[in-house]
């Protein structure tokens, strides 16, 4: 399926202009970060591929290309863990998406039940490094 | 060069163990979120490979790989706007990094100039997307 998105023209273009040119990596995905509209904390990484960035675009819920399962996901479906998108961002060089987002069900993003997927530190130690569980 | 860092051994452990066993993807990197630590806002995304994950961890400065330049990086040598990590994170199923910093110099991010690398906006319109430029 042609992407329907345009593809960009000029590095200016890219950087300063007012038009949505995502560049998708050679397998056709563009990363996400996904943020919490209220607390700012980073909910999770993800990728989308351009029909899912569509999708996000046009429903105002977050959808996502799963790497592992090769589908379409549309978040919460069986979780009940929807993102309704309050705003998306891209980066200077258009390769990447934040979104902000209000989460539906129990506030969650992680798949272990967490709220975020960020849930534990990394410290270096004398022989690499170790991780902290956190509560915040 | 081998990795500094173990492999993964079981997704239980992946996921809840508490050994940081980071998750590169074919070609060598792993994705970075980095947020500023006092307004939590997201600067930039940008990759590491193992030597820069290393290089983070050991010396408390982000350094990152530059996949169009083909080198390590250590964010700040030439604009000055060297990452101090206050915290680093990884994610459930550790292909992730999530730094928290303190930019020193101007306190930027962006190499357009701009304190964030997400200055625009993506809005939905009738023919794809335009973007708005923010102060935010």
């Amino acid at each position: 399926m042609a992407s329907p998105f345009p593809s960009f023209t000029t590095k200016q273009a890219l950087e300063e202009g007012a038009v949505f040119t995502p560049r998708f990596d050679d397998d056709g995905l563009i990363v996400c970060i996904t943020t919490d509209a209220t607390s700012k904390d980073v909910l999770m990484v993800a990728y989308m591929n351009a029909e899912s960035l569509r999708l996000t675009l046009q429903t105002g819920v977050a959808h996502y290309w799963s790497r592992s399962r090769q589908t379409l996901w549309r978040k919460g479906d069986t979780s009940g863990q929807v993102q309704n998108v309050v705003e998306m961002r891209t980066d200077c060089d258009q390769d990447a998406v934040l979104l902000s987002v209000s989460v539906e069900g129990d506030g969650g993003a992680c798949h272990t039940g967490r709220p975020t997927c960020f849930y534990r530190r990394v410290k270096a130690s004398a022989d690499g490094a170790q991780l902290q569980f956190t509560t915040d």
